[in-house]
């Protein structure tokens, strides 16, 4: 039993079904083109937008999409799979196009926002890590968004690897909330990996393990001169500010500035309007305060309402778990296979047949009015959302790097009109299903029924 | 921008305050050795046990734990950390010991499941992924069992990769969950990695690339002729049904038995019972009846009560991120630092002080009825629950088999009283803090209140 690295580029990250399918599409010796796309069924109630994310890890996986000898020689000693059959594996990489709305793109319910066009055994074999990928990228830069939209004008650090659902999870929510708007993240490796700016204070264990405090804060402040922020609650959070007002003016003899003061416990609120008054009356009125401990957007809009004098926040697990909604009502279906649409008519999951382009509509304020979903051929007016990204399996342009993403993510969020931005009962944004596609959904449906 | 691979062991998976407080220490000449416990603080109402997982991953990420030569270039890079403190980094090996629950054991809050004991150092650095493991892995597993208790004889798969908060969540999810009792999973990957048994069906992607719902049917039986489990929900269910019970002489005929069918939509107990009666007046009782779509121990306990004919259960989503309860308040906290017990008082997040030993009491019927938790100095009657696991940074046994854990985790759902095993409000199992405990950190309070 190893540890389970090297693994998130696997084809083996898979559900059996897909392998046992792909046997079937081999012994059928069906081999044409599939159409699937990636979406979001509905939103729960609460929730007025989604961002799109994910695309990057998605391109990568398709790009490195290969079955190691090693998964062959598993794959075969399982006795489930003809020779045959894993002889085509030994030989699959990913040929097809893709087609996807730009991470940091702000999308509604029904819209797709990735398609996949390829032979039906490598669209259908790449289902469960993409839909993997593009869901829980997704649900964390939506739930950041939201944050951000919260508290446009503060310090957001990313906080959450320690609670969120393993180290995959904890990389690639950093990298989404930084593209949702957040100022950086406190994982090292997610600034090494995606050049995401780091943040950092001290621990509680930091000053427990000194016997005094006060020598805790200077130790820290000699180690740390450059970034010298004191966590203040460990024992008895408006004691330690008057500690730091004490120690300060020695630090600075030394040439050393306490930057900033972090509260985790208790009403932070409270806590930071005392902290702020003994603060400024000690002189440290540049000393910043930063808050953390079960934070997210409701408590970010309550602190923001009282005027709580806070300058940046912690924000981790309800991020990074999405914790008022862990997951999406999200899918990856196909839409068309053999040059036929074809739907999926399953109660309370029906979906809408063939390939598709989301158009959209602004208002006279610039700001995003409505949206059109029409199959692509039935061009209509708007901006069109969904680009080509990859065709026979090579990209069209380069990796979008994170700062375009951030700074497309930013537009995006400035066109939402107000009641979208609203955390409790939003608007139900207007995603209208064009009429060509309706007529579409008709004539396959009728199809079908005659079998 | 690399993809997020070979990174779940890396020492960078870690906070950046751990690494500036590690700095901290380096300079203050602090390398005594630090003792650190994780422990779930609360329960959400709602939930009566806890099960603990994680620490075989956690063994392993502490005998592998070093900084990498590329890692230790990009710290330098930063210009945040000295070159004494940067060669000390290079030789950083784990070399303590670590006491814990075996993986599978019932536990509940305020008992350490967990404890490292170490140079502050290294027991400070690996803080973050220590927690981000033993968190994931007790809640998912501490998910499966509640979902074990409802349906204890049917057969339970793991579905739930694609909407897991990325790869590792849904490898390590398959895991915890065929710990805690399920029959296996649909990853294969998890198969490979874990030994865990594989189990799939069919997706609707299958039958939709047909023109013909029958042809689907027979193309997926020739292909997996020992293990044909028919997905029939995709257009009408009961219709699908009557078509299985048509082509099922036929294939009988050609040797290949149809083994069950899959509903994944709609209400499921009213179309199980509508499906076994098709399928039984078709001469098909041996085939079964398998559901998924959304489900979590509520709804299976629902199903069961009802009497629905459902023979096994995929459960993905809800389980896989543990959608009622996303996170555990959790900590692994600074509990003794150069042989003096250190105590943090921020409000509502107290901890209890020194190394510490869980005991537990059952009853007259064996069903386990009360834990105390004292210092492991302080012996007291009941069963010990905390084992040394590693020492001088080597394990102490082999890592336990899967069977063993899952023996053990069977072994200790056995033994839970009826009260526990409710759904809804189960009783608050008794965890008692010993005279001895409470004595010391009265004292760690009086000697730091007169700093």
């Amino acid at each position: 039993m190893n540890s389970p690295s090297n693994l998130t580029g696997s084809a083996l990250l898979t559900d059996l079904y897909q392998l046992t399918m792909l046997q079937g599409y081999h012994d059928a010796g069906m081999e044409e083109i599939a159409v699937f796309e990636f979406f979001v069924r509905k939103l729960r109630p609460g929730r007025g937008f989604l961002m799109a994310a994910g695309l990057e890890q998605s391109l990568q996986f398709l790009e490195g999409l290969h079955f190691s000898s090693e998964e062959l020689a598993w794959l075969a000693n399982t006795g489930r799979f003809s020779n045959g059959f894993l002889a085509s594996l030994e030989t699959l990489r990913f040929t097809g196009d893709v087609h996807a709305m730009p991470e940091g793109t702000v999308f509604f319910p029904n819209e797709p926002i990735l398609r996949v066009t390829a032979p039906i055994a490598q669209a259908q074999l790449v289902e469960t890590r993409l839909i993997n990928l593009l869901h829980f990228q997704t649900l964390i830069a939506s739930k950041a968004a939201r944050i951000v939209l919260m508290a446009p004008d503060k310090l957001l650090v990313d906080f959450g690897l320690r609670r969120a659902h393993g180290a995959e999870a904890g990389l690639l929510a950093a990298r989404v909330s930084y593209i949702a708007g957040f100022t950086g993240t406190a994982t090292v490796q997610a600034g090494m990996q995606f050049g995401i700016p780091l943040f950092g204070t001290m621990a509680h264990s930091f000053v427990q393990a000194h016997d005094d405090e006060t020598l805790a804060f200077e130790h820290f402040a000699h180690a740390q001169s450059d970034n010298v922020v004191l966590l203040i609650d460990t024992y008895d959070t408006e004691a330690a500010a008057r500690k730091v007002v004490a120690l300060a003016p020695r630090l600075e003899r030394e040439g050393i500035r306490v930057k900033g003061v972090r509260i985790d416990s208790g009403n932070l609120a409270d806590h930071a309007r005392q902290v702020r008054q003994i603060l400024d009356m000690g002189g440290l009125r540049h000393v910043t305060i930063f808050a953390s401990g079960d934070l997210d957007e409701y408590l970010l809009r309550d602190m923001m309402g009282s005027g709580a004098p806070v300058d940046g926040f912690g924000i981790g697990t309800r991020m990074d778990t999405s914790s008022d909604m862990p997951y999406l009502d999200c899918a990856y279906k196909l839409q068309e296979y053999a040059g036929k649409p074809r739907r999926k008519r399953s109660e309370g999951k029906q979906t809408w047949p063939g390939r598709k382009q989301v158009y959209r509509h602004c208002d006279a304020d610039g700001r995003i009015e409505s949206d059109v979903v029409a199959l692509e051929v039935d061009t209509q007016p708007g901006e069109p959302l969904i680009m080509p990204m990859m065709r026979g399996g090579k990209r069209l342009a380069t990796a979008a790097t994170l700062a375009d993403i951030r700074s497309h993510a930013a537009a995006n969020l400035a066109l939402l009109p107000e009641p979208l931005r609203r955390l409790q009962e939003p608007y139900a944004y207007q995603v209208e299903i064009s009429s060509g596609l309706y007529e579409l959904a008709a004539q396959v449906d009728r199809a079908s029924s005659n079998h």
